[in-house]
């Protein structure tokens, strides 16, 4: 089945202690769209400007991501640059230019509202809101979101949280999110707040799933070298829902290995700048290193 | 097979934001030996004051702990007082009286120098040096250490790693040991001084076993509530190695066991105050939460 996938389509200038790489194809959408083209047909929503590379649009082709829900139009591309500390932990925005996106409104072709799987990848709650708004009775639907939106769109954002089926964030977002700073409690909070699946991704550390059938403790795959983490987060549920998209049977007897899946797409993404080595990876790779993790995990 | 522990006994006052415990019985040796006596007999060897009182003394005995090498000197026990920020994560010294340790040199009683498997709980390193001195071509040697020796004692500390097998280290000090924020990487470079084997605990995180065979990713048994953190690495290590000693075979295909029983005993520590909650740990429990921990981690 296919995967909608909505979220910034973007230039990210991304500058590390060891290299810098300018205008790279980069945002939420693109980084999920492409993981999720692993597993599973992709739509596309997003807008970008004039300015944006042609050879990213045949990027995205040749992933097999339908592209009639990207609007080109007339302005400039978002555009995000920022510079990673030697730690690759902490980083810091050096330049946020909203260009065509301040206008932003998602408008889904009819050929897309009937998309079985739907990831509202990280964008302000609103428009995720715009776009569940035009689906007609999705299978399953899966949203990120970032401490972006908890700071200026809590409503929205707590909202959102009643209409969708999976929401995933991160630990330090979890703890801002329900003031709980023990992550197992804050994953028990947002439950109550609505998504039957809580997700709270650790970076380095590996991923919780919360639901009602327990716990499930997703390792990351470990990497000696990390040359890139942007977007490793939304490759991590890309591959998730792509897989839960190719796989028959329900969602709960499939989302752990969807988060491994997710788990070992965001792991290759680390290894390269921006989309540089995730366009590289082939389903025999992603199928090694699922059964090296599975064999790092085993007791 | 039985265990040799040394380490740190102490009296412990530790303040968290919703209680203080004045004067439990603490060190690294206390909590590492009765982890241990769940699994294998334990020599212990330490030095404790004429203050030390006389139910922490019935307390090891309990656990079956042979207390012939712990001394009984003029003087006060060593008293530790720290208190835990909300996230329990950060915890500050607020006193340190080293009493009968300042003097301390431990001297093994005949009978426990060919204990097959030695644990060189957090002590000065000198102190490590010492013991293994005198023992007689033990099966396995574990060392633990802190920060604390990394700053005041690195020669003693790296001299150390020459003559151990299982080092194990927290990853602030793998990080601050080798110059190396990966800790992946980190690990590589501590093989280099010595250990054929590498722990790299992550608290909440779980471990990472870094040895010939590959690496192994133990995880930390969840916990939504954690009431004092004293103790749970030395519980940790002594889970793991009473694990060890009550096994046959070779220690490469017991050593991912020994962690996740370290990680079990570890999350009961975490439960209570001091010893409080470790202490009333059966066998049974343990299993149990190991069973929990296969499940937690199966896709």
């Amino acid at each position: 089945m296919s995967v909608l996938v909505v979220g910034s389509t973007a230039l990210d200038s991304i500058k590390t202690p060891w290299r810098e790489n300018p205008r790279l194809l980069g945002g939420s959408a693109s980084h999920a769209a492409v993981a999720a083209s692993f597993f599973a047909p992709v739509k596309l929503v997003g807008i970008v400007g004039e300015d944006f590379p042609k050879r990213y649009l045949q990027l995205y082709r040749r992933h097999g991501v339908d592209l009639e829900g990207l609007r080109v139009a007339a302005g400039k591309t978002f555009h995000w640059a920022g510079e990673y500390e030697v730690n690759m932990n902490n980083r810091r925005t050096l330049k946020t230019e909203l260009g065509v996106f301040e206008t932003f409104t998602p408008e889904l072709p009819e050929k897309y509202r009937r998309t079985p799987f739907v990831l509202l990848a990280n964008i302000a709650p609103a428009l995720q809101h715009r776009v569940l708004d035009q689906m007609r009775r999705p299978r399953l639907v899966v949203a990120d979101t970032m401490d972006l939106w908890l700071n200026i769109a809590l409503n929205d954002l707590l909202k959102l949280l009643r209409r969708i089926d999976v929401f995933v964030l991160n630990d330090s977002e979890a703890r801002q999110l329900t003031k709980e700073d023990n992550v197992i409690k804050a994953a028990e909070k947002i439950h109550r707040l609505g998504p039957k699946y809580v997700i709270v991704k650790k970076g380095e550390h590996g991923a919780i799933l919360s639901s009602t059938s327990g716990l499930f403790l997703a390792p990351a795959f470990p990497l000696n070298e990390v040359v890139d983490p942007t977007g490793a987060g939304d490759s991590f549920v890309g591959g998730l829902i792509g897989y839960l998209a190719s796989r028959k049977g329900p969602i709960d007897s499939n989302l752990r290995r969807g988060m491994i899946y997710g788990s070992v797409v965001a792991s290759f993404c680390c290894q390269g700048f921006g989309l540089m080595r995730t366009t590289k990876i082939t389903r025999e790779a992603i199928e090694q290193r699922v059964r090296e993790l599975e064999k790092l995990v085993r007791f």
